[in-house]
This record gives C-alpha cells, structure tokens and sequence, in this order.
C-alpha cells in the first residue's frame, strides 16, 4: 500500500519533485480508447503552475511521453506509461532540509520513515508535483468515462473564510461544468471567485498562505456501483482522494451538516421522474448503502493552506537535538486549492472508472437471473 | 473490494440482520496474543442496543462464539473466526421492502445492485447490525495495541446541534480514556452529554431521529508508520471508517477548519521535548505526509442521523413505478452516535494494528542502513 | 496473503483441524444464482474420508451449516458464509508434536513461524480437512460454472507408478466427466484403477504411503479470459492450486513434456471448424499467452506422499536439540490423490468463476469500439 | 490482476516489444540499498541477447535508465521506475498478425481479449522482451537479498531430451554459484551444456526450436517464511514465474517425481547439525506447509520451446474465417532457455524479498511472546 491504487485499473505513481523524470503507469485500461492529447493537454495545464496570477511563476513543462499502451493514440490493452521530465528544477533551494525538517511538511516523518535515505529535494516523493502523473492518468480516465456518459467537474468551494455557492445537488447545467473547465480560477459565483483571489494575494504578501474546499460532482452514474462496507463508494473515493497531498478532511452528500440534520429532514424521499426513480433531494450525496444512486454523486475535499511559507518558523535540528529558525526560500503557491481541482476530478475520475469496469459483471450478472 | 479490509491483518465480515448468524475471520493476527474474553465482552457490551434509555430497547446477545484461530485462548497464528447467532429478529416488521424502498436506508441501490435477490429483512447484509463483528475483531486489535502502548478512545463529539468540548490535541489523561470507555455515554463534558441525551429523546418522542459525530484519539503511535500518497494514514483509516454504516464525513486534525487557517497558523512548529522530537501544536492530527509523526492521531467522523424513523415518509412502489407513503414499524436507534463510539475505535485499532505490522519490517530495514 | 484468494470472488478459509468449526467465507459471488444442497453434498462426499477401501476410516460428518448468504436458497449477494463443526476429533493422537515435529509435516516449520502458540492438534490449520471449505466454496463455483456451460473434471492420472489414461486434450465426452463425478475412485480406465488401489492398499500394510498426480479439464471456456504475465490464467490457477496441501507440482498442457518438445510439434496449428478459430491439437492446454484460447483447458496437479506413515521415523527434540525417534498413530490416508480430485476441481472452479467475472467487463468493453 | 507482482514489495511492469520503451516501477524497496549498477548491467547481459551462438543475433541495448527512486545510487524509498528504450526495433517483420495469428503465441488470444485493439508489434506487451525491466527490478532484490546472505542461482537443467546434472538439493559450493553466474551458458556439467548447445543449433538448422527446464535454488533464507495454504511460497513463486513468458510447468523439490514416491522414501527425516534443526534429504525442496524450512529453496520450471520458427506453419485468416500457411520471418531464439536462467532468478528475487519483508514483523512478533 503506497504509491498505486485500484482494483480493476491499476495506477502506480512515481517520481520524487527533482528526480530526472515523475511519471505513471495504468494497467487494466480498457482496450481501443482514444486518448485525445489535445484535450489531455488542456487538463493538466490547469493544474500547470503560473496560470493565474494567484499561483507560482515557476515553470512546469508539464508534457507527458507515452512510452507505451497506446498505438495510434488508442489504448492497446497493455499497461500504459508515461512520464514528464523534470526540467525546470532547482535544487539549490532545498538544502539542509534533513536536518531541519519544515514544519507541516513530510520531513520530518520521511526521515524517520526511510531512516534518513529519503530524497529530500523539492520534498521528493511527497511533493505535490506527484499530482501531475496522477492528472495524466484521471485525464484519460474522464474522456473514458464522458464517452460513457459520465461527466465530472469540481470548483473551489471555498479559500479560506470566503466561499462559493455549492453546487445544486440535484445537478447542474452541462455549460456550468464546461465553463469550470475553461476557467483559470473556478468557481460557479465570479464574485466568490474575485474575494477568493484577493485573499490569496494578501496572504503571499503577508508570507503566508491559505487553505480551502474543492466541491466536486459526477453525472451520468448508472445506480448500482459500489459494494457494502469497505467496498462502498465513499470508502474507494476516500483511498484515492487522502492520497492526494494537503487534503485533511472529505464529505459526501450534506456530510459533517448531517450530523446536524435530523432524519426526516436528511434522507431523500424517492419519487418518479419519466418512469424512472429518483429522489425529492440530494442529501446522501448520490450513495446509498456504499452504492451509488443514480443522482449526482457529490463531495467535497478540505486542503490545508500550503505549508511553505516565507516566514521564519521554529524548527529543529534533527542532529543536534536543538531548536532551531528556518525561513523556506523558493517559489511557492499561496494557496494550492486553484491548482487542486482537476487533481481532484483526476483521483475521482479513476475510482469511478475502476468501479465502472465492476459493473458490466456486476449488472449484467444480476439481468441474467439465472435461478 | 467489498467487506474485507486490510494487508497485513485481512478482516473479513460476513452475515446479514436477520440470517442465522453474523461473523468475522481475521486473517493475520501475530500469534501469541491472549485475548482477554471478559474484556472483549466488556467493549462488545458498550456497541450493545439498550444501554442507555436512549437506546433502542432491542436485545441482541452479542456473545461471540470463536470457531478458531485460538488455543487456550491464545492467537495461534491461524485465522480467527468468530460468530454471533442471530436469535432476537423479528421478520415480521420488514415486509414489502423488496417494493417501497425505505428513505435513507440501502433498500433501493441493493434492489439495483442485486437485481432483487438482496436479502431485505433488518436491511440485510447493510445492517448497522454488521458492526458488532467488526466490535469483534477490532476488540482484540486493541488488546494487541495496548500490550504496545498504543492505546485508541473515542467520544461523542457532537450529536445535532449540541457538541462536546474536543479531546486536546496534545493528548489527554490516561484516566480520561478509562472514563470514557466505561461510561454508557461517553462524553468528555458530562453537561454536553445531557444536553445530547435531552436532544436525542426529544427526537424520538418527534418520531425522528439526529446525527452527529464521533471523534477518535490514538496515543502511543511512534513515528513513521504509513506510506506517501495512496497508503497513507488518513487514507488508510478512510477506507475502513467509511465502511461503518451512515459515516459520511472524516477529517484529521484540523481538518475542515483547516481549510479556513493560514500556513502560519496551521504549520505544528517542531520542538523539543525530553530529548525528542515533537510538535508545539497538533493541527496535522498526528500525521504528516500520510506518515505519523508520533503525536496523538485524532479524527472526527460525521453519521447521517438514523434513516429509519416512525414518521410516514414518501417512497415510490418499484414494481408498480407510483408514488407510496410508507411507515417504518420497529424499534430503533434515534441516534446511533452513542453506539458507535466503540465501532470507530474498532475500525481504527484495526487499521492501525494492519500498518504497525509493517512497522518492524520498515524501521528494522532502516535502521540497519545496510549502504 | 494466507488463508484467502481472489480477485472478484474473495474466498476465505478458517479453522483449525481440532478447532470447534472450520469454514469459509466467500464475497462477490454473483446474486440469484440457486445453491442446489443435495448436489454440494454430493460433492463435498467425493472429498470425505471412509468412502473407498484405500482412504481413512476416520468419519468426518462433513454437513455444512450457511450461516449467512443465501436466502432460500439463492445467493443474495451478500457474502457467504458456511461452517462445518468438528465432532469426530481424537486429541489424544496428537501430543507432544510442540517438540518433535514430525517429517514431511507443517511441524516444524509452523513452530518457527509462530513461535510455538501454533495449534498442533492434528495439524491445525495445515491440516488437509482445511480442504473441506474449500470445497464448499468450489462446489458453488462448479455449479455457477456448468450454468454458463463450463464443466469441469478431474482423474486420478498416476498413483506412485501406475498411471490412467490421460484426458484427451481435445475434449472429452460428456458421459465421461459424469462418470469421473459419481465414481469412488475416478480413474479414466477402471484396470489403471484396480491397478492403483492394490499399490495403495499395499503401501498401507507396509505402514507407508505414496503420491500421485490428479489431472483436471475445464472444458466450454469462452477464449479471452485472463491477462498477461502475472494475471496469466497459469499463475491465477497455480496460486490457487498450490495452496492444497501437498501439492508440489504443476504443469498445463504438454507442461513439462513442452520442455522435450519441438516448437513445430508443440506449436498448436489454427484451423476452423464449424465457422470457429480452433486449434488441431491442444499442447497448450487452453492457454496462450496467459489468455484461454477457447480449447479444453487442462492441468495437472501432483501430490507428494501422505507424510503420516505408520513407521518409524528420525526426529528431533526441539526443547532438547537431541536425535529422537517418531512413530505417528491415528488413522491417515495412505494415499490423498483419490480424495484430493474434488478438492482441485473446486479450486479450479474458484479461480474460473473469478476470472471470468472479469470477463464481461472486459469483453464487452471491446465489443463496444468506442473509438 | 495482469502485469504487477507483491504485497510488499510492488512491481509493475509496462511495455510494448516496439514501443517508444519498456520499464518497471517498484514501490515498496527498502531505503537506504545501494544498488551496485555494473554487477546490475553483467546481471542483464545474461539476459541480453547476442550473448552466445545458440542466441539470436538481435542487438538489444538494454541500458536501464532510472527515472526515480534512487538518490546518489542508493535507494530512497520512493517508488523505483527503470525504463529501456526501444532502439533497435524492425516493425517491417511483423505485419499481418492481426489476421492470421502465429500458432503457439497469443496473438489469437490477444485479439480476442482486447478486441482488435492489441499492439501486435513483436507480440506487444506479451513479448519476452518484457522479461528485460522485470530483470532490472529482479536484479535489485538480488542484491539486496545477497546483502542478507540470500543467494539465488539457476541453470539450464534440460534442453529437450539433454539434461544438466540436477543441483545437490542439499546445497551447492559458492563457487559453483558464481561460476553459473558468469557462464554464457550456464550448467553445472560442461559436457551436458556442449550437448544442449549442439542440440540447439541443429533445431536452428532445420528452422525449428526447442524447449528447456531452468532449475533455480535459493540458499541462505530463515525457516519461517510463508504462509499457509494461499501464501504459501510455492503459490507465491508460482504466481511470479508462470507470469514469465513460455513457463508451462514447475516443480518444487522432488516435484511430480514425488508423486512416485513412497512417504518413508519422501519424508526429510529431521536432524541435529552445529545445533540447529536440520534434515537429512531435501524432497521438500526447502518448503513444508508452505513455509521454508531452512534448507536450500529449489524448484524447476519447464519451458516450451520458442514459438517463433521459420517452417511453415497452419493458420488462420481471423477476417476470411480461411485456412492459411504462415511463415515466420525476423531473428528468434531457437531455445530461450539459456536467456531465460536470469529471468527465473529475478522473478524468484522479487518474491523471496517481498516475502522476506513480511518476516521481521512476523517473526520479531512471535519472539516477544507477549502472553
């Protein structure tokens, strides 16, 4: 259990933030997709840095190479690999960080982890960069699934104390979710969006930095996918998502606000909708019992404010046994929320995906009825 | 990826509400470990129905019967089984569940996901019911923690709107931990409890139900267990507390309000305590890079308030595709928060234990720096 | 990785030789499929000692009780559960085997790898009747299998030096697997039989036993189930396979005649027959490349001696690091081969049913061509 | 389940045989290894091609180029990934496979699996020129094991009818080790190697190939690793090497010959030697119940002979449903045994270090008997 995740698809991520390339491989993608690169390459430059002038300037060429699973640009059925060069890198910021670890980062913890043998560069495998490999694959993973119906899309629902309207649990409009797409700071209100930015800048200016909510929805589930307790949708979401670096808390549906609801006020009452069922509202966030409902799949996932700050901290030295100043020079984001959300869609578009694959068994064998 | 759990420790939880037992095989236990029957029925007791008047009046005799994996009462190293017989159901109350699916409960997306083979009485195998094996073997695991110093409590933080001071993030007192673990409504403020008390019986006289949430403290960890991304612990405890019925929230240290703080604010400054590394603040809830960093591990899970309530509710007839009321007759929990304090110290002990039989193979390796 | 297996199915074996109950568990069977009992019975007796002069007259009620799963009889999707308890046990047999363990046992090595808390009685859980669950769960999986056409069987193919006629890698006639099925000792040629029980029944009067090879045929697998290099159906079955006690070899199709062969003999030429891809021979025993070619898919297993001989034997004292002699009473098979035939179709059965809830996602994703 | 391997250990093998590259990741090494990269490249120049006259003259450069998990030469704990690029690649050979399949490889089955969709360029990822990265990431567990006093030869213990004297199952000389390790065709008897040789070239004449037996021992490793019934380590060397290209069979110690064994014959009888537990014969090839014993680990593995061969063959057009004559041109093996010794070695490696991983948690547990 570390740095691979799923069932059906099988991602493994490698590479630490200054090693001579990041990359991942997918085995188990269903044979004779497309991957439209230009599309691809769209997703991960929102996750590139220096989009928005709330982010980092530092450069990210962040151009996969497939070095294999596709053959004129369709998945063949073997594993696929690809990798991004690390260019840009500049190791000279990063020294005496085995010594003294910096506070809310994984120094410390890899230290004692890897007994001091970790790659401590730009954070190594800890780093945020990771996310990059992990976009290349939800990348491919979301066109699969939009070919299958299933769209997903994800706004900053909140920096800081400033937030953004939820999205409508009941759905939204399909030009919402291409318009988060587009957008270089997505949110659904552009005043929510504006707050947000100016409390990002203030916080780079102040050397410190903010944390937020990603909100993400998925549309098109078929009802059905999900198995009972540790298989259930929350469960497998949840794996991949606290995966993702700084996410510290995750919800579904109302999540913590229905701790506060009460249950005639919490649970959906169904009713019909052109012959089919559906639900009156969408407190359980389109699951039900682990099992997904047929209604907008809904969550939101709280990422702490960057740890990287310019301010002087206290820290230690780990040789010495004292304490110690320590002021983290080098480029960094205010606030990785913006960045954060196609990293978000990316994680979820791959766990849906894998229990996609599930369910052609699962449905097909139950239409069989077979007794 | 269904009821089972783990790598090292594999739980697997099998029965339905109403079948002729429920159980539990754990796969992987050290052998060894003498299990402290008297004890283990002790915290069995504190997940039991009736234990407090705000409890369903429901009796089921949680006696495990253990078909293997001890001698003597003693791990022998192979698989532990154990089983609860079901005797007290009353299959007369869930009738027609098969067609008018109840709000809230799984009735529906089994419907779809089982093709109607589903077995509906009690809510089958999606019964919070399934707990009590959970209890089982997550029981012994803290048997096995504590003998290693590791010691896991866990109390009502918040039921409604009514919320209990938080545990210290620095730790509390090992007396606090005995408390809770023997009183019938674990709080750590005794006026937060009544007023939790009050709210919850106001609900069911209302014939509704409320939510609210547990938090969870693991003492004792030492530093370094976990893995980056996809094996850390957050997603690790994710996966195995998502599988408890209703949870759906979960958040480590600050969590939510994380996402509200600045890097200035949240960042633990390291320092030094009696030759050891530690932190002055415990924002991360003891886990940074997904890797514990030694302080206390803390978590907070958010349950959905109970789905079945006596108040008629809308639903829909899925052979019939009209619109029903329909009313749940039974006894039930007007909150299950009380009784699931002791489940989400099982889950966690259980994941914990799984990662801590890592450690010896990881920090062993390390230390002999073999280069 | 222990006592359980699979991928979709998830199988999970406990119990102990004399443990009160040994069982299984099995997640992911399909729902609706109808457990026909008196047929299971049927097979679990093929397994059970004391049904032909060359076993054990050691009786072994071997009645499973489902304790959860099935609902009137038909799986509900939620997982599985059976046990059968132990009654006819004789402790006495087995003492002193903490300090010398017996040759060609588990003893010693079980005392290692456990530290002594091993339970010794009778094996414990490296005793042969652990096979007993296991054909519980793979008389479900035959009979999930022969409903989507696949049928699987198994002959006693060599006992010590007399060997049966082998399987026709081409297919074999209905009648005969039937035959195979309701025989006390399954041999393709009843003299190779005779043949076999006198060399059995004599190495019982000699106070010894010898080994044999079981050969199985699964015949009416769709061609394209399995995967590459480590998914390959070889290693699936072979993980499975060598799980069964005594197993310590495995070959599929020509298998280690391959090694003696030519490629322009072994090669399996394509042709058509009836508007079909086949093959003119089967030297490939139904799978290339890891992947079933449509033809009868065939192994076979073989099985060391019964380590339990009636001789005496050299030792050693554990606790006293001297030189001792051994000599085990109790009743053993002389030979396990004829009992062990269901136990590898149940194997087999469990790893065919696995794979080939893969099948429909798979196959139907490329029978789609979404590009 | 397809191209990745391991619990601990995680290796993930990706590549096509003409894609842009082939390579490996490995999650899950212990930190702090330096990985010796010359005794590396001499380890996969055994496996290289051109090596011996009995090999296709086919050049491959397979110079590893490591993306990440090392730092300085030693590894960090991050994920290892290696890759080869494909350099000396002739697509021209192999047009038209994707109509009329080569017998005995799996362009059939490939086609049928993924639809069409499969790369069939030198038989795309099902190549033995896959086995190269899973060399690389073997490599680096032998050199880790070696560092433990673990060490793992082969040799060609038959090329058809010629067989090599069998290794002493009681161990051999480390000389005789290192000699197989340097040898470009490594026997332990000269004179059967000269046979083989002979053997080979006169199927390359007659534009045939042939098979082979690898017999590989592993000396050095504690009692005590493994598992019960589907851990055992036959299972998991099983699951490893039949996922190498062209296994058909294995064999662990005395194999399907003792299945003509008598147990008086078979059974290792136990003795004393410098004081520790020791046996007098090694039939169980160093496992009993699953579990390594402390003698030398030995098993076999049979290979078909190469598919590829320049007669004329019987096929198939897949789009006519017409018999047709095929012709293999391009540079194949006529035997890949002797390249196929290393393979065997490095996937033995993989799984005796993710098992040996496993052992301090286990074995340190039982040695504190916490009772």
């Amino acid at each position: 259990m570390s740095s691979y995740l799923g069932k059906n698809l099988h991602v493994s991520i490698f590479g630490q933030s200054h090693a001579p390339a990041i990359g991942v491989t997918v085995d188990g993608l269903p044979a004779g997709e497309r991957v439209d690169l230009e599309e691809l390459d769209r997703f991960l430059q929102r996750r590139a840095p220096g989009r928005d002038a709330t982010a980092t300037p530092r450069k990210e060429a962040d151009k996969p190479r497939f070095l294999c699973g596709l053959t004129d640009g369709v998945t063949c059925g073997a594993p696929l690999a690809a990798v991004i060069e690390n260019t840009n890198t500049r190791s000279r910021d990063y020294s005496s960080l085995h010594d003294v670890p910096r506070p809310g980062h994984a120094d410390y913890t890899a230290q004692v982890r890897y007994g001091g043998f970790q790659d401590v560069a730009g954070g190594g495998h800890f780093s945020g960069r990771l996310t990059a490999p992990l976009c290349i694959a939800g990348g491919i993973a979301l066109q699969i699934l939009a070919r299958r119906g299933i769209e997903i899309a994800a706004h900053i629902q909140a920096v800081a104390q400033v937030e953004d309207r939820p999205f409508d649990p009941m759905g939204e409009r399909r030009e919402t979710f291409q318009q988060l797409k587009t957008a270089s700071f997505p949110t659904l209100d552009p005043k929510a969006g504006e707050a947000m930015r100016r409390v990002i800048l203030l916080a780079r200016e102040e050397q410190d930095s903010v944390g937020g909510v990603v909100e993400c929805m998925a549309t098109g589930l078929p009802a059905g996918l999900g198995d009972p307790m540790f298989g259930g949708m929350e469960g497998r979401l949840a794996y991949a998502l606290f995966g993702v670096p700084a996410v510290k808390g995750l919800e579904f549906g109302a999540g913590f606000k229905a701790a506060r609801m009460r249950g005639s006020e919490h649970n959906d009452p169904f009713t019909m909708k052109d012959g089919h069922v559906t639900a009156k509202s969408n407190h359980a966030g389109g699951i039900l019992g682990g099992i997904t409902n047929g209604m907008p799949l809904i969550f939101r996932a709280a990422f702490k404010p960057t740890p990287s700050i310019a301010r002087e901290q206290d820290s230690v030295s780990l040789s010495r046994g004292t304490e110690e100043k320590l002021s983290i020079v080098g480029r960094h984001d205010p606030c990785i929320v913006p960045r954060a959300v196609p990293v978000v869609e990316a994680a979820a578009a791959l766990v849906l995906l894998d229990t996609l694959l599930d369910a052609p068994a699962i449905l097909k064998e139950n239409q069989q009825r077979t007794v």
